[in-house]
């Protein structure tokens, strides 16, 4: 990796800074974000906000105007070479005249994918790349995952008391956790191309699945809502169903298919031989459907699949200071795992007190 | 409450930091700890390490000799005005010529209980008192449950996964948490005047129950092992019965006692009609016994009938970050928990991190 000074380091935070401003938009295309400087001042930035509008660096050169002749553009992902809804951003760097490109990641996808590098270099302009890529990495992970794995981050999402309880065994848990909890699922929510739960879910709680916080929300686009539901038990009445947004529903026996379809959603059969919805074959279809970021807001069974099978990137738990006892439904079912060899080690990367409620953020430690 | 200065705020910070010396030998006397000032200068300080040896008064009287003459004393506690094991520290702070006296608590023990006041103001001592009181009862929050109602402090310990279980279902549990967790364990037993346990933990893991860990046990005693065992299931080959200490079974059919008396264990049958042992009358049992603290250290079994009936007073989580999913032991069973109301709320009192896992300490919140 090239060496960096502290002012590029500082000028490349504040590109990342930018990017995070597309958190809610920009997807399916990643977060980036773009700043110029020229004579050690910046004199033009730019983000990427949402998919077929300009892309970071276009934004920047617009504010930079001439200035941008001669300057440094310091972009959080590799300037694409190709034509999408946009022109290629390479182009729109070398007809202004930019001598320097930092750039913190080399874009994986395969339209780009080092190309936009030689393009700038075969026009003469320096290239160097790596500053900050870590930060980066984490902030474009659904981005990443879907790229190179064919299938979204999945972000398993669980509110539950402290001995692991979600509800009691007969289904009541309403507030479990407060408000604040509450509120900061919306943003899990506003940040994912897709939300997934199970039928059962679906009938216990007659969920909404939406984004309701406008500030979460600028461009009133709803993530993908996404059933698992087999045998099709999903009630024409779900509240789900008649809500702004798309609902895909993967079930394995479709012959009630045609009323749903009539409500307004979209029916997939995945046919397999097992008891339940194929869960990699559910990520491969999102994937395609170029979904980054899949939040599982889901019961037991769904979740304790997605443990067995390994398919959870992120568990964000919600911890009540409660006690529910022994006759409630807990977080996971997970009926393959007799050995305590079984259990899933986490590596906790965050916890944060959200009114009474701690929030842990872990991902699998292996 | 009178007003006290910045100057006698320290020096009551300061013996309750002395009184913190007798932690792990003090019980069943109280921690309390003293501090002499003598024209603004610290001229003696004491606290009462093990019963039936000086108290913290008298400690600090050695230690300031004829600079107590016109002295004030701060105390953690009431000074004792009765004939115990030792003289009355009243007679003591009256002859040392102590001119003022300020203590955080007046002492609840039937033999005190204002009678330290009474007797130094008919000496003509000045006395005040209320001073860091709160500090105070926390730290004596285990002697104050004893005196006031007649039971031991009740501290419940578990050890369990984020996702709320102690073992798998056929007991594999071995290293739930990691070492700094254990190590604290050992804290809260030499803190405890008894360790608690239920024959289920005895038969599945054979546990020692004793303070290991010689700088939490300078007079070398171990904490009263207490057995919650019916039937006496109790295994003559048990570690706990040929180790240091005693060791006390409760039950309800004693049938079985002799080969466990003449093995060094004491039996105690509680007869009542329930199908468990009476905890109410165990605890009132340790209480007359002079137990200030008791510590528990469960399976779901006894630790759900606390729960249930109210009678867990501080709760200590060690919390590792592993998923053990559903095939697994809970944390409490509380059969008489179906409804959601039922549930216990915590008021979680901190949070701090042991290696890779967490302690969670919490109490009723109601």
């Amino acid at each position: 990796m090239p060496d960096f000074s502290k002012s590029e380091s500082a000028f490349m935070q504040r590109a990342v800074q930018l990017a995070r401003n597309g958190q809610f938009s920009a997807h399916p295309n990643p977060m980036v974000g773009c700043v110029l400087v020229n004579n050690d001042a910046i004199v033009g930035e730019g983000w990427h906000e949402i998919a077929g509008e300009p892309h970071a660096e276009v934004n920047a050169l617009q504010e930079a105007g001439k200035k941008a002749d001669g300057a440094t553009a310091y972009v959080t992902l590799e300037p694409c070479a190709h034509h999408g809804k946009t022109p290629p951003c390479t182009e729109a760097l070398i007809a202004a005249g930019i001598k320097d490109v930092v750039f913190a990641r080399q874009d994986p996808n395969p339209k780009v994918d080092g190309k936009g590098r030689q393009a700038l270099e075969n026009a003469g302009i320096s290239v160097r790349s790596g500053l900050m890529q870590a930060e980066v990495d984490e902030l474009l992970a659904g981005f990443l995952s879907r790229v190179k794995r064919g299938r979204p981050r999945v972000c398993l999402k669980i509110a539950c008391s402290l001995d692991g309880s979600i509800a009691m065994a007969d289904g009541q848990s309403q507030w479990i956790t407060g408000e604040d909890a509450r509120a900061d699922v919306q943003r899990l929510r506003a940040n994912s191309g897709a939300v997934m739960t199970g039928i059962g879910t679906v009938l216990a709680d007659d969920p909404s699945l939406t984004v309701r916080d406008g500030t979460l929300n600028p461009h009133n686009r709803q993530p993908l809502r996404v059933i698992l539901d087999s045998g099709l038990r999903m009630p024409l009445a779900a509240k789900l169903l008649a809500l702004p947004g798309e609902t895909l529903i993967f079930c394995r026996d479709d012959r009630k298919a045609q009323a749903l379809t009539d409500a307004g959603a979209e029916i997939l059969k995945l046919a397999n031989a097992a008891a339940f919805v194929d869960l990699s074959a559910v990520l491969k279809e999102l994937g395609r459907r170029q979904i980054n970021d899949l939040l599982v807001e889901a019961g037991p069974t769904v979740a304790g699949q997605l443990l067995e099978h390994g398919l959870v990137d992120e568990f964000v738990i919600y911890q009540a200071p409660h006690i529910m006892g022994s006759e409630t439904m807990r977080m996971f079912e997970t009926p393959n795992w007799t050995n305590l060899a079984d259990r899933q080690t986490l590596q906790i990367t965050d916890v944060t007190q959200m009114g009474n409620d701690t929030r842990i953020t872990a991902r699998p430690a292996d």
